[in-house]
């Protein structure tokens, strides 16, 4: 490919918003433009690594026996009515009607769409187990799209569901699933020192339990939980740690209303009782989707994790109640209590109020505290659980200090059990006695435009990308300087009938400096230069991550590329 | 592939409104599934095939110049809006808006966005000519879909849009385009003698000129006139023929109005006045998207091509007039004139009124007609142009016969001039001298999945699909038949590690003769065959095409796949 003719050159400006480098870099080295918020083109730099990734997926998820196949993106809302998941995802959910006002949605996920395929068919358990995957594009109506290809409304998702006969065969293909997305990072060139599988929430997916592969990250939204040796890592809306236990032992005195002339902060009840942060209640009064009213309690010096709580009170979103519904139900804000509290309200508390005796907390009123508190005899909860937030230095539930880091999500895997082949009638195969049975599902996922953007982000200096060779856009960079286009041409030429992708930089207005620059900033690993000053039948070979240049002859090249050195 | 794990089996019955052969059999042979009418899965075989072909195009693509790159399918509806099109293609539209009501219109054809991409970007006179292309999903809310996946709402298109400096230089990309799809179609396996690439209608598209490619095909939409030479071949919407003279040289007589108690029929007429049908003036009353009533007329022998008369009358959309609607104005069904005709009526005539005097029609009043009525001595139409349809036996403009024939459509390419880039502000690159100028544009598509359906149509015989090899879904089909599984297991394996692409039908419960027929069915051009009876160290070869079956060795399998036997 000539650069001459290359639509999307390289550009000194970045987009105003970019922080994360790998929109920065993705942008100025002509990788992307953004449409809208959340909707971006693939340039054809761009696309060539989006193929390259796909490809790699491809190889992997084929050797691991699972058939391609493609769905429909527009789905009849009907099927996600079946399954309920019209609610649980309407915010993020868009839809559309045709010209027969038939209501379709715009996939994000396409679990009924294949399970509704699946049950076209009559399935016996001769034809299982079988792992259905599609390349497709998916829409999420994202509140925040953001860094560049990092959070998008549209993108393309490598997106597979299993279907088996029993949990034990889901089992096998969930641990195949694992290794197989293992595989696949590594070939996309990502360290596997800096690759983490996390236990972690399903969302709107459905399903008990699932494992997000993050890239650690400091852009990444990820947060999640590892102990030193590795053995234990989870995302930090699900990850578990021990409440160590603080006064247990102290003999529960009598309960007391007293005065409280205070501000609305924990710290102000600190000061004014002259008591530690976590002998306090903490009270966080919250509002479901449906308007229902939410207490969530948990010991003072702990934060209250918003999925944790979702999942305990069956709600699909969550929001912090204003002041006036606070009052609304006969309380008051700084000064909430699980204690004489509204039975509208549902009271959800953290096992961690019993690492604690004497609590103090608000009295339902403004400036009247409530000291001396203690679970089960003065309040009760209607909902026992976990509900706090693990942080860096909690200790795990087998004693081993949590570290805490941040990456970015690049893929999933789900256990779905029954979660859809239950709602979803029919979606069952004839056992070997005839007997019709639901599937054991599972669904696995990975974003392609994100996956590029954390490729970009592991692989970058400050003078630009450093593409891993597996997904470089093209094999090697062909520079000419000077009065040499001759030679440059042919050995141009050499290279493409030997199979070689070149990008060649046959521009005749640019400096040295700026095809240097270009190069340096496109990434891509190998960089030949040809100039009036290259000794005659050589190249100046050099990686781009190295300083070092070789002088080295056509063939020379060929055997590198090819013996991938 | 171990056919007994593959997703997606053969099945007997076939789906009741299936008339396409490719429909019927892509069912039943299990290449697709429908998901909602005009929506379709493409299961794991279909997959395979609709790869294959995208593949083909990619590499003639790309070996044309063309650089690949992908745009979002949500298009800003603000896009469309700039080029009107929002109007033109009101009715096959679908939009959506997101969480903050911002419209998006489901792309159907990405013109606007390709050049919001390019504006996005100081082009310069050197950076042309560049041709940009994708694969993607597009959208058309089609009326009436059809033929399985001939005729389909959601499809992958290969969509491709040029930008250049000059008119020259886009008639050379025109052209190398044309060559470009004529070896696609090649590769494909379409027999030359019936590719026919002919000028038709650019539809909403825009632009002065197109060509359709057309497969020959009777279950085809696309019905063209060509001269026996193929010099000439023109879709029937825009397809010139001559008017051949009638009564030229007879005196004008005067005009009279006469009692006419008849039916409503031209033929009524006829057997009334006791004259030819052609000196009869037909009458067709039209209203567009608009409410504008359009009085069409032509020769009574010929007929009116509604696409002609939209182009004339600068309509999107046009229907034919109520009975009400025509008394309303003022005239009579069956009896419509454009003589007295309200003003308010567009009159568009076809050029055959010149060939004809002393013609009759009727009067705009019941049972009332006028006889001896000649062009602008009695009426003037208010546009005068060719709107009538050409017919088989119909002469050319160059006086050679033309025949009709029917076939499907699997590619367009489109001049469109300044079309977009007039419309669209910033659509412009910086000439030699600094100065702005418009881009001259074209576009070229290719529609993946009719394309795959059309391959099938024309390979095809009673027992199923005969694939060719560029894109069959395997290369070879291995059968085991009894007692032979361990050499069967062998020999697959062989194939596997030498890079054979083999669905292999290792079912333990399925006759002979029920494998026969379903690899007959499936179509993979080369059948293998290993049975008890066949003879060690070999395999029974047979072509799906031929009758004719060898015992041949492995090594042998492995020469005649290679060499594209």
């Amino acid at each position: 490919m000539l650069y001459s003719k290359l639509f999307g050159k390289t550009i000194k400006e970045a987009p105003r918003e970019a922080s994360a480098s790998s929109h920065k870099l993705l942008y100025q080295a002509g990788f992307i433009r953004e449409s809208t918020a959340g909707r971006y083109y693939l340039l054809p730099l761009g696309l060539r690594v989006q193929s390259k990734i796909q490809k790699i997926i491809k190889e992997e998820m084929d050797g691991a026996g699972a058939q391609e196949m493609i769905a429909p993106v527009l789905h009849p809302i009907d099927l996600w009515k079946e399954t309920n998941r019209t609610n649980s995802v309407g915010f993020e959910l868009m839809s559309v009607k045709d010209r027969n006002e038939t209501e379709f949605v715009l996939g994000g996920t396409a679990e009924e769409m294949l399970v509704d395929l699946v049950r076209k068919f009559q399935i016996s358990y001769k034809d299982l187990p079988f792992n259905l995957y599609q390349f497709s594009t998916k829409f999420r109506d994202e509140l925040r799209p953001r860094g560049g290809l990092l959070r998008l409304r549209e993108f393309v998702m490598k997106d597979a569901y299993s279907f088996h006969a029993t949990e034990q065969d889901f089992k096998k293909e969930y641990a195949k699933m694992m290794t197989t997305y293992t595989n696949i990072f590594k070939h996309l060139g990502f360290d596997a020192s800096k690759l983490y599988v996390v236990e972690s929430d399903n969302g709107y997916i459905g399903g008990e339990y699932c494992h997000e592969f993050i890239v650690e990250s400091d852009v990444g939204e990820s947060k999640f939980l590892i102990t030193e040796d590795g053995k234990y890592a989870a995302h930090e809306d699900v990850a578990k740690f021990k409440r160590d236990e603080k006064n247990v032992s102290e003999k529960e005195r009598p309960m007391e209303e007293v005065e409280a002339v205070r501000g609305n902060t924990m710290e102000d009840g600190v000061k004014l009782h002259k008591l530690p942060l976590w002998q306090q209640i903490k009270d966080l009064m919250m509002v479901d989707e449906k308007g229902n009213m939410i207490l969530a309690v948990v010991r003072g010096d702990l934060d209250v994790n918003e999925v944790k709580l979702a999942h305990l009170a069956k709600a699909y979103q969550l929001r912090h109640a204003t002041e006036e519904e606070i009052r609304g139900i006969g309380s008051e804000p700084g000064f909430i209590s699980p204690i004489g509290i509204s039975k509208k309200v549902k009271v959800i508390g953290d096992i961690s109020l019993r690492t604690i005796k004497n609590a103090y907390t608000g009295a339902n009123k403004k400036y009247q505290d409530l000291i001396n508190v203690n679970i089960d005899r003065d309040y009760k909860l209607d909902i026992e659980g976990d509900i706090a937030l693990a942080k860096e230095e909690y200790l795990s539930e087998g004693g081993k200090k949590l570290t805490q880091k941040k990456g970015i999500e690049v893929g999933n895997i789900f256990q779905l059990g029954f979660h859809y082949s239950s709602k979803m009638k029919g979606a069952a195969f004839k056992d070997r006695n005839g007997e019709s049975k639901p599937f054991y599902m599972g669904c696995y996922g990975i974003g392609l435009a994100r996956t590029l953007a954390a490729v970009a982000e592991k692989h970058h200096d400050d003078k630009g990308i450093v593409w891993p060779k597996t997904v470089a856009p093209f094999d090697c960079h062909l520079l000419v300087l000077g009065a040499a286009k001759d030679r440059a041409d042919k050995v141009y030429q050499k290279l493409i009938e030997g199979g070689i992708d070149v990008l060649y930089d046959d521009r005749e207005d640019v400096s040295a400096g700026g095809k240097f620059a270009d190069a340096d900033l496109i990434g891509i690993p190998i960089r030949l230069v040809i100039s009036d000053k290259t000794p005659q039948g050589k190249i100046e070979w050099r990686k781009r991550e190295e300083k070092e240049t070789r002088l080295i002859s056509v063939d020379e090249v060929f055997e590198r590329i090819r013996t991938k050195e």
